[in-house]
């Protein structure tokens, strides 16, 4: 079983990835996609008036302030838009695809932070009313079911807390949640960029293989986005998934490249 | 197993909506929802700049013209925002809410109006490019499939064309196609008036028992949005769904005042 990550930013095929999904699947593998929608997500807030608002938080990763509006429009765009129009487009590739968000039933249960630290113009700040989380869990039981129904699964970046409420997760680190809890081959992450550099933005300096040993590191260079889909891949090591690729979502065959070993591939 | 129809209209009680719901499951009841989401689609479209527009058919029917934009607005906040938030609603009463659409694993097959013929001002005209479609086939097995693991689906009203394409379908019709593939014992329309009236809006002449021969008649003076519930009815009892009622989804108790008979019922 291969989770493939498509990433929220511009610039990923679309149209290839699902071709390729489909020519996978064809070929006897099993998929299961998680999607993002930042990018999305970002553009449609601006049209309804809520630009959005991004904060650094004390441990240096970037994050959306997410109050209760902003996670409305979320899911409304992830779960809503994109989500479908993914499903919509395996379909039409003769693919059975199925979309979810992890709020149905409860297929992703996630911590919500309580509080945001963040470092604005140098100065700690807390956040309170944050609607993002950590998942903690993820019901392996339910995605199975579905794929021995012959469904192809196309999760949203969404979760539920303890208390019910939909979070806003983390796409990168969903996926590497789900790729270790279906024991998954391989996680491939596309993202709008050849694979992980050491010097960014100069694309040739991207690294071909990481050991683990050097994931570490790998968190000191990646820049911005990166650095979230460097931890992802290093949740998805500590889960047992043997395999984690960081590739090229803008080919014309973005999942036939990754698996070829374009990219970069951490093992 | 009983299946209602949660109004995207203003002035539904959903908080009490999903409290009788859960109401029911915990009695043992099994249940299906379908929903609608007309009132916040219109919001949305027009906070986006694309303003609905509704067309009425040679037939008589008001329809919304949903060219492609529309589609994926609709497809945002119906399957994205309204159903997330029920389902975010029932998983905070206990119920093991699971959203789709009737894209997701083709769950709802449609049939694409290959031209919409209306009158506008008089004048017949044909409009192409719109995504709207009639349900002609409901996977029961894949409902039924996730009834049986416990969960409870909430749908959108979203269907797949024979090309692949997602549609916008009308949710009443929808949900009468619904209850009549799954088997259902009772279709719950709720809505933002009391019951069918004889004479709109003089809630008095609220008709309590509509007999199947009276439909016909029933669609001569039902107004406007009413006119497809009355449709949908007269679908879901072809279909072999005994009990159809349309309810008020104002009150405290909607779905525990329909099932003690408050409201219109057709049989």
């Amino acid at each position: 079983m291969i989770v493939i990550k498509i990433g929220g930013s511009q610039g990923v095929n679309l149209d290839a990835v699902c071709a390729d999904t489909a020519q996978l699947i064809q070929s006897g593998q099993k998929v299961i996609i998680v999607h993002g929608g930042s990018n999305e997500t970002n553009q449609i807030s601006e049209q309804l008036g809520k630009p959005p608002r991004f904060v650094t938080t004390v441990t240096g990763f970037t994050s959306r302030y997410t109050d209760r509006p902003t996670l409305e429009i979320f899911a409304m765009v992830t779960s809503g838009k994109i989500n479908t129009l993914i499903v919509e487009r395996l379909q039409k590739n003769g693919v059975n695809a199925f979309g979810l968000s992890g709020v149905d039933g409860r297929v992703m249960a996630a911590h919500r932070k309580e509080a945001l630290r963040i470092v604005e113009n140098g100065k700690k700040l807390v956040l309170r009313d944050d609607y993002t989380g950590k998942i903690e869990q993820v019901n392996a039981g339910l995605l199975k079911m579905l794929m021995d129904a012959g469904l192809t699964p196309v999760i949203a970046p969404l979760a539920i807390s303890q208390d019910g409420d939909a979070l806003n997760v983390d796409a990168d680190r969903a996926a590497a949640m789900v790729a270790g809890a279906v024991q998954a081959e391989q996680l491939i992450i596309l993202t709008n960029v050849p694979g992980l550099m050491r010097s960014f933005p100069d694309e040739s300096t991207v690294i071909a293989h990481l050991p683990k040993a050097g994931l570490e590191q790998a968190l000191s260079f990646a820049e911005g986005r990166m650095k979230k889909k460097v931890l992802g891949a290093s949740e998805a090591l500590e889960l047992g998934v043997p395999k984690i690729t960081f590739a090229d979502g803008r080919t014309e065959h973005p999942l036939l490249d990754a698996l070829a070993g374009k990219g970069t591939t951490i093992s």
